[in-house]
């Protein structure tokens, strides 16, 4: 997997965020490694299929940023990771997986999305069962980490 | 979403736990509200995109039962939820979807698997975000729980 299909996630996840909820985000150093894990309190996942691949793609986020996104999205900051915020999470989890998809179908790599899965629970863990590569991208800001994760099966 | 949908993905279930593992789950009373989630400690999550349909399916075990269903395939009882574990609900959420999958094109309802995700954490909850039905069905044996979801977009 090279960044021609990466870069397309990020700057999916970059402008959702900017333009849904004023939050801009600084990558940090992606990690390649087998055994690293994404961790997290609420999780989008999203799997993909295509002619001739298939992969899975995570956000998770910190509850304190998954929080402020909230807040600033509908003005008010909920006590707690309830379901208005899984809801949250699952619609940038589409929307960052469809920019990626609008992206990458110009460049002739199509693939269809699944449904969103959204996961709740302090510090679990996501692991990316693919054969392929797998990376992990850290986001940082005042509110917290989020990591985004992308995974091919070639 | 009828029972000619559902079934499969429980007999894949049932099937796959009862070769690999010899381990008997008794089915419960499926629920269907939207309000309902699925919690436990790790859960193997897949994608599924078709021509004409998009969904998700989750299997989510208590420790308990995701230590045991791997004691009796490796012959050994691992201490925790490690990778190794991770890797076994990875390999059992493909081989049910796979399962379903075969049986429903059996029908003329194709789909495609994505890769499937691991989620590891105490008590974490699934929410698996569709326009269309969300069925959870718990199963029951005397090692624990395990909670099958299964959701489609119409």
């Amino acid at each position: 997997m090279n960044a021609e299909f990466v870069n397309p996630f990020i700057s999916g996840l970059l402008n959702v965020l900017e333009t849904m909820a004023q939050t801009k985000l600084t990558p940090g150093k992606p990690k390649r490694k087998q055994g690293d894990v994404a961790k997290g309190d609420v999780s989008g996942l999203i799997g993909m299929v295509g002619p001739s691949v298939r992969g899975s793609m995570s956000i998770t986020f910190e509850e304190s940023l998954a929080l402020t996104i909230m807040e600033r999205m509908v003005g008010e900051r909920p006590e707690k990771l309830d379901a208005e915020v899984g809801d949250m999470v699952g619609e940038v989890t589409n929307m960052i997986c469809g920019a990626a998809k609008r992206d990458l179908a110009d460049r002739g790599f199509e693939f269809g999305m699944a449904t969103p899965i959204v996961v709740s629970g302090k510090q679990h863990t996501i692991s990316h069962q693919v054969s392929g590569a797998k990376i992990i991208l850290p986001f940082m800001c005042d509110e917290g980490l989020a990591h985004l994760e992308i995974c091919f099966d070639k």
